[in-house]
């Protein structure tokens, strides 16, 4: 490849399928630059360590996550719906994607896990658009005052069982969605106004 | 040691040991019985297999959680502080251990992890305490009548964020306390009678 048209996308993708390969911890910049047919030093241009890579890899694995979701963030409607179809998506995304191809899923969760600010950008952003939902909600009287924020972070994580790759065996359990519902209608009932 | 005095006890008291100083990879069933002086088969005698020694030694250390909860299964009062006050104690308990050792406390994880049956067991052994306090709750009407095993699973797993091992980097956080708080008040309006 000529190297005036190698592009961050370019290197990302191949990068992917470099992983997807090697795994994690074998893959070097040597092998991603040798795929791309160019020199390791023109993917440095791009990515001044493997680190760099490595976490541009995961943030965008986790932007496929979190960027479908934004339209439940941002659609009118009552909230409760619109937070109820959000962690369906959330949980359809993930386990969708530990279904199709379990190896990968654990890649990424593993290139994530070791990318702490990329993760916590992460979980930031997901909290934010729960916290938008529920602001709503609560403008419009049908959420009871509250923290939003605060509120948004406690339930992300009270169902973190439902969506956090390091419990994605357990997504395999034929009784998992209705258990989602039960800890659902214990939430609503603690979201809503008395 | 005589071969006569050899009680199962002794031998996972000596396992433990042994685990402590080679990890749970590298211990073998030899190991324990040099560390007792006694022929691996005299442990062959109580324990069949190396499988079944490490499965009775994940299982008495879940047993150091969950037997000291079991007062607030069984207490009198009312059943939303007896609940509250059986996650701290599970909580502190989890940070206790993590804390004082976390090189054991990851060991031990490992080992349960491994143990699916003990761990299955374990897990259904909290969910019925919570359970038992859920439905003395239904019983005084402290609590909306609801389905009290269904429930204990939907809170047991809502609150994993604080209690499951693979959240243990998590807790060191100074706000999880608080963190805590914000879902514990969500769940109890959701678990209050209208």
């Amino acid at each position: 490849m000529n190297d005036t048209v190698l592009t961050p996308t370019k290197i990302l993708d191949t990068a992917e399928d470099v992983l997807r390969r090697f795994g994690p911890t074998k893959t070097t910049v040597v092998d991603v630059a040798r795929a791309l047919g160019v020199s390791h030093g023109s993917v440095y241009r791009h990515f001044a360590s493997k680190a760099e890579l490595r976490n541009a890899v995961a943030e965008r694995w986790l932007l496929r996550v979190s960027d479908p979701l934004e339209e439940f963030a941002t659609a009118k409607g009552p909230a409760l719906d619109r937070l109820h179809r959000w962690f369906h998506a959330l949980m359809t995304s993930k386990r969708q994607k530990v279904g199709a191809d379990p190896e990968m899923f654990a890649t990424y969760s593993a290139l994530a896990s070791e990318s702490g600010d990329v993760i916590a950008e992460h979980i930031a952003h997901l909290q934010g658009q729960i916290a938008r939902i529920l602001q709503d909600g609560i403008d419009a009287r049908e959420i009871a005052p509250m923290d939003a924020g605060a509120t948004a972070q406690a339930i992300f994580r009270a169902t973190s069982f439902y969506h956090h790759p390091m419990h994605a065996t357990a997504w395999s359990d034929p009784g998992i969605d209705r258990s989602f519902e039960a800890l659902w209608r214990l939430l609503v009932k603690g979201l809503m106004p008395r």
